[in-house]
């Protein structure tokens, strides 16, 4: 499911004249908050109730070179594996072409403020599983990308 | 087999309070290049003789949180799957304590500067095969280090 | 002249809770790239004829907090002090309440593939000269951020 | 006063085939951490606290280009106008060459952790006006570093 979409900066690349590993971070970070943000709900909100997400485990393919002033489209599915983690699947792709450029995911621990293990509180739970229905009603497309970054 | 450290910087945080997760390529990089700086040769010697290594792949397990100005140990060791492929396994533990941090590894693929996949070169196959040795010839501390990695 | 918008990430913040003083330089790159693109032009254009336009210099005035999730409007402006060097002006605001955020300055080389100074083509003098004379006609706003600007 | 050295990382390039103009700011960030541990003080130790020193004003000079891998030394001094605000002039040099490559300052406010203006301490104030004293002393090459910094 497309959630956003993003410029490569200058600032993403590196001497080897397209865009480093590393920018791959920032895009899916921005792809999962705006997953939320469809949801009706923010990361911010999470936080400031109490709740923090840190990610415990990151994988990331590249399959192409990205490219500095390039447009991406940004997707994301939710995966909820029980109360106590959270997974996002992650594709970036050329927003003209639709050419899949990275694809990856990211592992989330759910923890209090002291970094005690914490279970998603109810309202949350239901929220995100609602979403993650959604996703999945949005058809072929979705699947697809959810299959392909469950390769990574 | 530890090649390096480094202390980690508040531009390495983030608002969690602690290293952000983005901080742990930085220390793989590090790694990689100490790495083949001990074995006489650079990642910079590579680049300018014509032969690129951009990451493919990419997969990060952070263990424990790691904290503003923490003194980390850097450990990195070879995989040679054959001539067009370099995968590199890495452990950052505490300088202190030892206690493992974030493992994980790198996969790089081997192309010339159009992009297309070019063969490592003789002498730098014969380098880094000989660097893979004399890794494993440390023993048991290595040994592990390269098994944990690899869980990731 | 506000040209864009970007939101904060949480990857823009530091353990002092706000964003890093680093995120600037991003919002200033974003900022210049879309003063250009708003002439027809991308520095990506630019430094394809051969163009390059380092930063030489660089200053940067932090008025208030900035916080994650926060949206920011961006604006720019060109100084053009002749032909061999390129200044942005920039002033990073709350896109809801326009409260100034952020202030600061780039000053741009101009030089070749070589690295040498290579003045500013005819051309590109003209068009940047263009977009200079009319961001002063939108007037006090545009002269507001620009005498603010200034004062950093 | 040289307080560290460092190499530059690929991740510090961009696609000019330099460091970027951001990597100055880790640079400066090491340099200062560093001359405050010289002192025996940490800037997590102030931090801990209850004091938080964040930017208010930044200023570079990028004087020469920075190549990947380079070594670098990192000079910084402190200048101290009082007892709200705490400045640090820095200089980055090839570390064999000592060639000027960089400089700039950082201006820091001192607040508490709601974010109020809080005056040094004392004994921090003390230590401070010590740590300024001592760097005078080592002369000739101190206070030209000072000087140039201060024309940035």
């Amino acid at each position: 499911m497309i959630v956003s979409s993003v410029r490569v900066l200058y600032a993403d690349t590196d001497q080897m004249g397209v865009a480093s590993h590393a920018a791959a971070l920032r895009w899916f970070e921005q792809a999962r908050a705006e997953w939320l943000r469809r949801l009706g709900c923010t990361y911010r909100d999470i936080e400031e109730s109490g709740l923090m997400m840190p990610i415990y485990e990151l994988a990331v393919r590249y399959h192409r070179p990205v490219r500095y002033d390039q447009q991406l489209n940004l997707s994301a599915e939710l995966e909820l594996p029980g109360r106590v983690r959270v997974l996002f699947h992650y594709e970036i792709a050329d927003l003209q072409s639709g050419e899949l450029l990275v694809s990856g995911k990211t592992g989330h621990a759910t923890i209090n403020k002291s970094g005690r293990p914490r279970p998603l509180p109810d309202d949350l739970f239901t929220l995100l599983a609602r979403g993650m229905a959604e996703q999945g009603e949005t058809g072929g497309k979705a699947a697809n990308a959810r299959s392909a970054a469950s390769r990574t």
